[in-house]
């Protein structure tokens, strides 16, 4: 069975705390939720918010390959004719295909919120949803509030229902507006509304309140939903909308509906990686599904367990969803994990080579230091290699000297001066940069750019910084991960240090070295 | 209804990506897991961890008010007299009250993972279980992939039950240790495993891996169980365990059962915050009950909404489990809200002021350079505090030069030389420190010492740096949050700038305006 998603991540994930879109990135963001396969997209309040104009101005241009493009808006003002009001005028004029009006179901909220009549909202509710269906848009009908108003008074909540209907909405969507009801409270009265409705799609709209907003759309959709709402990475007003990139693959791979074309379910962990890095949100590691440790082991025992028999803690194979296992290395798991990722880089060291036993213990030393190689895959790499003997480092560092000042003269608060051995020369470039560390790689990039040319592909595509032990205030020690890019590639280095400037430093060189042995390897 | 709820924060929880606990650290959680009123805690695997050993040896002087203490371990090894195992040993030299027993009860993990046979397993499990009972210990048998072993094969996931309830525990565990089962399969399946073994307490555990492990949990529970397993703030391996923060509040706010004492409720919220800070873990923000934004109000008509009638946009009251609302400002948010927030300061500032627009223009203009200022209400306050007529600053920057360099000569990277005019005093002092920030820190208080000396209380107690636009490198601006404290108070600031240091800087000085502010309005 066919189930329709829309997807709400620039209307109503836009509503979380910390999100805001510019019209490039939303557009970024439409274009890759097209290419997974998602049946439609909740652009924008174009009545509330002037970018959102913009937006859809420039929509038009876009040509979307699967999704249909909805509008979101308000029934129109109570006591004004609906040709009168200007957000029934800005959702028509938003030029989409489809538009979501929302209005009310609930008696409490006609009389305190809207301060009108239960019949004059029933009219806006049908009149708004005619006069789109009019001007030739398919109307879905968002009934806020649905399910308390519906607890409150079943009668008054399916008039409302039944007055969008009338005016010719295609889709009744049941909004769990403050995200307090239960999955199986949920699923009862979607199957009510299902059979006082034949033959219309009736809508789940779930928050996440009661961290239940991905059990009570999959529950609507088993009593018979067919169209789901939520935001692609779960973010949105409060604890967020239901998540689209645990509620697919729950519907779809263990369920049996189609919510994607089958071939795009391996996109599911690129999308949902893709949307978060241009809303500069970070995905939660632990995000089902699609989080980097969504499927990694770190319990010794479970490592073991999941290599012979997957399902031992694996609900699903991550491939199938473009996801994949990851065994982690730390305290937890033992020498025959640490000696697989040798392996995989020199296999031909044995298990007993004095070598293993050397990089376990150094991995111990660097972790009582501080270190956490988990999510800093390249600087565990290069612990190993440098502990091989094959190894040669590109580059040492003699000194470096950084200079930061307020006020300034020129256009730069820092400075940096570096001087480097590379082979038996030596080499000192200085450079002038936007912060510290900015200026300290600029200098190392340009000291390098003579010996090392493909060190010009590489961009830092992250940056982090993490306090270790706070309560050590400004003289603690700090994290700070580094995520470097080249065309095909992406790569994590960490550092520590009291200094930031120097954890930086490590993680820089790291992610240097990362590019540079990648580089000869390929040559 | 009781239901017994065991955390195991310290021991399934210490299994998540990026967590690492002290002894001290799991004493702390021990002690405010206790407070709360939680009922059992387990604290770690005796048998797999050096650490856990000192941490039970240190834990027989912490006398536990309201929760037993328990070791969790593994049946005995195969083929091996239950008194000669290593492992039983460990779990019983522990010292607890209670231990958690795990074992196998599907099919196919006893073949490919234990290697043995069906009755050998079984007499694993009851024997562990009554070699424990006969040392004195209350069992708890936790059935590792009960879910999919009843799937596979009902009567042996059933055996494996009642050779545990043969041998003597209290308490049987179902482990949905995958995290793939629907809760109405979880529901169907308890229910009936409580009717084969009537009076007997069967408990849940629960992993996220489908975004559905407070779901199972709770329809768990209406099925029959009285003993929930999970981690308070929800970490765990993979995708984390079961989270308790959200389930207790299910469970007793809205389900009417007892998960700890009614009075303790509204200790919710600090016993979460308190638990990720001491696991040095970010508390995500939109965390259901606990999180910061899980009753944070952006959109205008929701924060209007949710002024007249609270249940608009929130499922419960946020006082009863120790929330609180707020309301945040940001674009969305109109002239109203950003009021609200300056008639608190300034009673006597009127709606139509010509202040109350120089401060919404002044924080339009902010955002446009990048603050958010949602999460740092201390640096919003100033803003406000800064237009308003009677502010007058503390001290004023000439000028500050900051040296970094590697390798250092003393035991100093960083060094801060720093020059500012308080009242008409010029004040010149200088610092080295644990890098740039450190010492740039440490030579302001030591410039202001003299002026403000209340200044000595305040620690900063977490500093976050964060990119704003990746995709421009090292040179990319950057957001820092500085979170401060002093004995009664916590509070956040907010800078940016491309330079690391400037925007540290900014964040600093607002914090130190902030406590000024304070002092000065309580004298």
């Amino acid at each position: 069975m066919k189930i329709e998603i829309l997807d709400s991540t620039l209307r109503d994930g836009a509503q979380a705390e910390g999100v805001s879109f510019s019209v490039n990135d939303k557009l970024d963001i439409v274009k890759a939720l097209d290419k997974l396969g998602i049946s439609v997209i909740e652009a924008g309040n174009p009545a509330s918010n002037p970018k959102d104009l913009e937006l859809f101005e420039r929509m038009r241009s876009v040509k979307t390959v699967n999704a249909k493009v909805a509008a979101f808006g308000s029934t129109r003002r109570k006591n004004v004719p609906v040709y009168d009001d200007a957000g029934c005028a800005a959702l028509i004029k938003a030029g989409t295909d489809i538009v979501s009006v929302f209005g009310k179901t609930s008696l409490l909220q006609v009389d305190s919120i809207l301060q009108t009549t239960p019949g004059e909202n029933l009219k806006m509710i049908e009149e708004t949803c005619r006069y789109m269906k009019e001007n030739g848009k398919q109307v879905i009908y968002d009934a806020e509030q649905f399910f308390d108003g519906y607890k409150e008074k079943p009668d008054y909540a399916l008039a409302a229902l039944n007055a969008a209907l009338s005016g010719g909405a295609y889709c009744l969507c049941l909004c769990d507006t403050n995200g307090g009801t239960f999955p199986w409270e949920v699923a009862e009265i979607v199957r009510l509304v299902c059979r006082k409705f034949p033959g219309t799609k009736i809508g789940i709209h779930a928050h996440n309140d009661s961290d239940l907003a991905t059990a009570c759309s999959i529950e609507a959709v088993r009593a018979g939903a067919a169209h789901v709402q939520g935001t692609f990475i779960g973010f949105g007003e409060r604890c967020g909308n239901a998540n689209l990139s645990a509620i697919i693959p729950n519907l779809q791979i263990k369920g049996g509906f189609e919510c994607i074309p089958e071939k795009n379910l391996s996109m599911l962990t690129s999308t949902a990686r893709n949307i978060a890095s241009t809303s500069n949100m970070t995905l939660h590691k632990a995000t089902p599904f699609v989080g980097r440790s969504a499927f990694a082991h770190k319990a010794g025992m479970h490592s073991d367990g999941v290599l012979k028999v997957h399902s031992s803690y694996e609900h699903i194979d991550p491939a199938l969803i473009g996801n994949h296992r990851r065994i982690l290395v730390s305290e937890f798991s033992g020498k025959a994990a640490v000696y697989k990722r040798i392996k995989q880089l020199y296999p031909d060291i044995g298990k007993n080579d004095e070598v293993v036993t050397k990089i376990v213990n150094d991995l111990k030393q660097k972790e009582y230091e501080g270190y956490q190689f988990e999510g800093a895959e390249a600087s565990f790499e290069l612990i190993i290699r440098r502990a091989a003997e094959k190894y040669e480092s590109f580059f040492d560092l003699i000194s470096y000297k950084v200079l930061d000042e307020l006020p300034y003269d020129n256009n730069h608060s820092a400075t940096a001066t570096i001087k480097l051995r590379v082979n038996d020369t030596v080499k000192i470039a200085a450079s002038d940069g936007e912060g510290p560390v900015n200026a300290l790689d600029t200098a190392l990039r340009e000291a390098l750019a003579d010996f090392y040319p493909c060190l010009n592909e590489v961009r830092l595509t992250d940056y982090k910084v993490r306090v270790m032990e706070p309560k050590f205030a400004t003289a603690a020690q700090v994290r700070v991960l580094i995520t470097s890019a080249d065309k095909d590639d992406i790569w994590t280095t960490v550092g520590t240090s009291n200094d930031v400037i120097e954890a930086s430093w490590i993680a820089l060189v790291d992610s240097i070295e990362h590019k540079l042995i990648k580089e000869k390897s390929q040559n």
